[in-house]
């Protein structure tokens, strides 16, 4: 049975005929001139929410400079521009089950996130108190080139990444609202994952300034309806112009994508 | 060759002749009636000072209700109070290279932490940009109860929390300084990991409010001078007292920790 996130994101992909998510990535360096982070990613929000099923701030771009503001304003932003895209914060938490109260406390109240990444690492108490406040992310196979260094040491006959994905599919999945995070750049291994862990939805970084391939990807992470999966793409869409247009350039960016991704969908 | 954080902790292990690590974890519900963040913490690290090797900020206890400035008048406030104790940012970060470098700004330029705690799900290149810039203590075998669910799978004829154990020493220790985190709710574990890595230091959470034994966590965790050690009470320490008198059981709570700790060292 879907969950309450489950149902908000399959009303996403319906309503945006799209398995695209944005990330939003705001690199100080990167921004245009004159452009704040909190009006950089609201234009970006407002340039493209007709054609995502998610935005994904990463806090680290807020936090490395002290932005957490502009990060609640730009969540605030995402709720009354597009209440119908869920947020999913990038924040890779991963604590003791006392510390994830607080962790589980910010996602949630202090920035309104509908779902947060963890890391699997500290194991079942480190992820309950996400789960029983909103919908998490566990990282399984990440898109990185130093992925494969624990991700993919064998257990028994099994990679590490494949425990995760049973765990997670298998006991953390009946806690709550749960996904996994599965890298574009490695689609055998996103391939594997699908097949353990039936129609959980997967969010999928690494295409566009990663490399991930667009194809490989839907044609290895869709569920059996033929979605299920959550596409991120982040720099390939911010700065798809350094121009003034660096709005109209970021919707162009994520109509493309979003119409590539659909081209190899089978329904 | 111990690196310059290494030096740094040898020093204050020297000054104080102190193996505690004062974890600040400022809980909104705990603080004394009419004391902000800031001003708990300030003056925790005034009354404890003397007694410790480092002092550990929990950042979830201040990301959770906006208090990021508190966190940086308290780096701040240690650095001048205290300029021989080191810094141990506990955020336990882990993401891919790119972001990772904005988590080092955070860390090392936006806080001015001497260390900060990392995550090693992700493998090396997610760590390299904080070695770049400072020290890491890398999660191996934390204190919680969930923590064997992965790290304690067997990769071979050994568990995965003894293969991080081992690359962290023999790769990454190469790269910049580095430690380990080990909870001393495991004291075999804990042994293990002490024969697995030569004299790393050990940041070892879990005495006090979390139980573990501090005569077994010293017998285990000692390096070959004694020390490698970096034993940290946060709760039994911080909430020594809820009334008026808190800043000064904090420090009675300090000085019986650091002495009990100093009595099974033998030398």
């Amino acid at each position: 049975m879907p969950g309450r996130f489950a149902e908000r994101v399959g009303q996403a992909w319906s309503a945006s005929s799209s398995l695209l998510c944005v990330g939003l990535d705001p690199d100080p360096a990167r921004l245009p001139t004159g452009v704040s982070t909190y009006e950089f990613c609201r234009d970006i929000v407002d340039a493209t929410a007709d054609l995502v099923c998610a935005f994904k701030p990463q806090i680290a771009y807020f936090a490395s400079h002290g932005a957490e503001a502009a990060l609640e304003r730009v969540c605030e932003h995402i709720r009354h521009r597009a209440p119908q895209v869920p947020i999913i914060l990038d924040a890779k938490r991963g604590d003791i089950g006392s510390t994830a109260l607080h962790y589980a406390h910010e996602a949630f109240d202090r920035y309104g996130a509908d779902a947060v990444t963890v890391n699997p690492y500290l194991g079942t108490d480190s992820v309950e108190p996400f789960l029983q406040r909103g919908a998490v992310f566990v990282l399984c196979r990440t898109s990185n080139p130093g992925s494969g260094d624990f991700q993919s040491l064998m257990v028994g006959d099994e990679p590490l990444y494949l425990h995760v994905a049973r765990r997670v599919a298998m006991e953390w999945a009946e806690m709550g609202d749960c996904g996994l995070v599965v890298g574009a750049t490695y689609p055998d291994e996103l391939r594997q994952v699908r097949q353990a862990v039936g129609d959980l939805p997967l969010l999928i970084p690494g295409v566009g300034a990663q490399g991930g391939d667009i194809a490989a990807t839907v044609e290895a992470g869709a569920d059996s309806t033929g979605r299920g999966m959550l596409i991120n793409s982040s720099r390939a869409i911010l700065y798809a112009s350094d121009g003034d247009d660096w709005a109209t350039a970021a919707r162009a960016a994520a109509l493309a994508t979003r119409d590539e991704i659909n081209a190899y969908r089978r329904r």
